[in-house]
């Protein structure tokens, strides 16, 4: 399986997934529940990272910060974009954004955003080599700079 | 809201929803139940619809016929392409087109395809009118011209 | 197992699958979702299947067109009645009529009817031998006489 | 609506639900969960109780006592068999019987039985009528019988 | 593995689980559904017994009679505390209290209480011992005698 | 209302959830997903922040960043202890800390800790006052003063 580690482009790993808010997804006073929205984005981030490994056995191993400054309601479709910025030896960083889209009026809005950081596990749950990523666009090489540092600042804080 | 009816095209429409099948989409053998796909492909032509009619209350009028030649594991990705075809008064024709990617392999195959009438409707449940759909590929003009064509012959055997 | 071919009558694959619909089965504005109801469609098909079959191993090939000229409301009661027309080699057509029962006038309305078709797989997901089945009632001989003609008209279209 | 008040059979109220044992219904070790079986009973003698009182307004009162002697296996058919015993002037006693089938031998099989007592409520939660219950058979009359010395027994005791 | 039957007091057992009711809970007129309390019920006893018996293999032999004498809203945080009254060879009684707690008011009052048997199986479903239960407490001693004399009971009555 | 601002103690919030690992929280290959984990944080989040703040419209405003080091499996118990740390005029920090508890063994291990920041609302979605936190044990103020100081960054930072 030496393809495997052949390097991969972060848009191979481009995963988009979208649900809509349903009645189970509300607090009971009608708010969409911060806990469903952070759900999908971990179902996001799984997409990504087992497209970038090449395996569907990944784990979450972290969620950075996440903030939700605008409610979601009942019935607007959630779309999520995730998609690998980095990758170490197991271990890949996601970047989920999350967007609101409401039906009635096709307006759509960024609702959030979050880093997530996944790793490729084998059967016994002990973590395996991914390929490498290889950053193309600026974009790109701008979100493997960042996530690199915030990965040397964790190393060092631990 | 004169520019609701001014007329939209095809990819205006164009709605992508994905989901992991887990445990809970399994029959008692493990195999993913037709029937869960099914609910996948409504909500797919849901999303379709009401971005054509530009309101979230879209009711489905029927399936067509949906093959399943290809079983579904759990753990794969379902991937739903849904895009309006043809608009009439109030119903719309919606082609949702349903791919399976296993995320072991990353191999993506294409398990199912579904031609679903949408209509939108008022609070009380009547049908009201949606914008005209203006196709502007080929692609697009060949679907819109089919979708006709199902329609007209359709009015004549009822 | 020669018993598990002897031949069986329609009415020993009767199934009788109903349901509350709840929140969970609502689109944003309150109507059950289509989906909601294909789901339910598929578990009575797959019931009278399994029944007919003599094995819980039974896999949706097909769905016929379904029609929904009716909305079903949140709290009704949803009745399906699923009964095998003909059985083949290893698949079976499955008519299924679908019931709604507002508890409030305890007036029943026929919502929807659909033939689904369902195959016998083995362990591998290979079709496997199903008993014949056996007409009895004029009523069961003409719906096995349609299912056959369908087919047929199946095989040479394809 | 005195109409509603003129006396009906138990049969009338007579409810069949059925329901596919799915994982979602097992415990970690993959027995059904007593708690999945008694949620179905309520959904049972729900019904029942609504097609007797006319009105889906019915909350439960009480549970008698439930033996689970046999245990239910996921991939089993559950169905559920419920008709008013008695009737007061608010409360119905409601008996459920549940048989498991299993889709590969077709055996089926009685797991257990309950005594539920639904109240028919107004939209402030406070009891309403409910028309008076009329058995007639002999079983009928049987079931009545020891369901009003029950009754007759808990009032002495409260 | 002698230290698993050397004897446990009740409140290593103890048991509080916690759950909040959400519109999937409710019965069509917004009341939350017997049946949903009911299987919190099981789980809290179940989570209970297995701490008891010191596995996770126990399954529900019965519930003895519940009483639902306060309706439950959507919104309201449900409270269950299970704790082992009584242990024989195999078998434990286990008492659950249910409280509804109203998150506006703060208020919480005891909604139900339940008497539940449950059972420590093996990989066959064989029942297996679990440890003598040594009450502590005057009343968990108390509890401990009458569940005896309920045993003795229903051995007798049997 | 003016006693719905004269103070609370921390401890006035505490709020325990627990809740069993099923089928429907695994990934496909069997481990527990991280979102399963991060919905379960934000309920017991919700339930402290509602308990302080007297209300039960409290809405997520962000979450701090949360590791996955240990795994869960299906079928033990999450047992989610939440408390209030500090509350500013309409916003609360909430500190949950997240255990796993083997029902086969007994062992508990702490697999998770998390801030969540909630902001009580009225029903227009405005934020709404909260009583003020009167932290009363050392370890209640040294989390206060934590909590105030990492506000005071991020006010700051922004």
């Amino acid at each position: 399986m030496s393809q495997r580690h052949s390097g991969k482009h972060p848009h191979a790993s481009k995963s988009v997934l979208s649900s809509l808010m349903l009645p189970q997804d509300a607090n009971p006073r009608g708010y969409v529940f911060g806990g469903s929205v952070l759900k999908l984005i971990d179902n996001a981030a799984y997409a990504a990272a087992c497209r970038h490994a090449g395996t569907a056995a990944c784990v979450t191993a972290s969620f950075d910060r996440v903030d939700f400054t605008m409610p979601i309601d009942i019935g607007e479709l959630v779309i999520l974009e995730a998609q690998v910025h980095f990758a170490g030896h197991s271990s890949m960083q996601v970047g989920v954004n999350v967007f609101a889209e409401n039906l009635d009026t096709g307006k759509r809005r960024q609702t959030n955003s979050c880093l997530v950081t996944m790793v490729a596990v084998d059967a016994q749950g002990r973590p395996i080599g991914v390929p490498p990523l290889i950053p193309e666009t600026e974009e790109e090489k701008r979100l493997f700079k960042e996530a690199l540092e915030r990965r040397q600042k964790k190393i060092k804080r631990d």
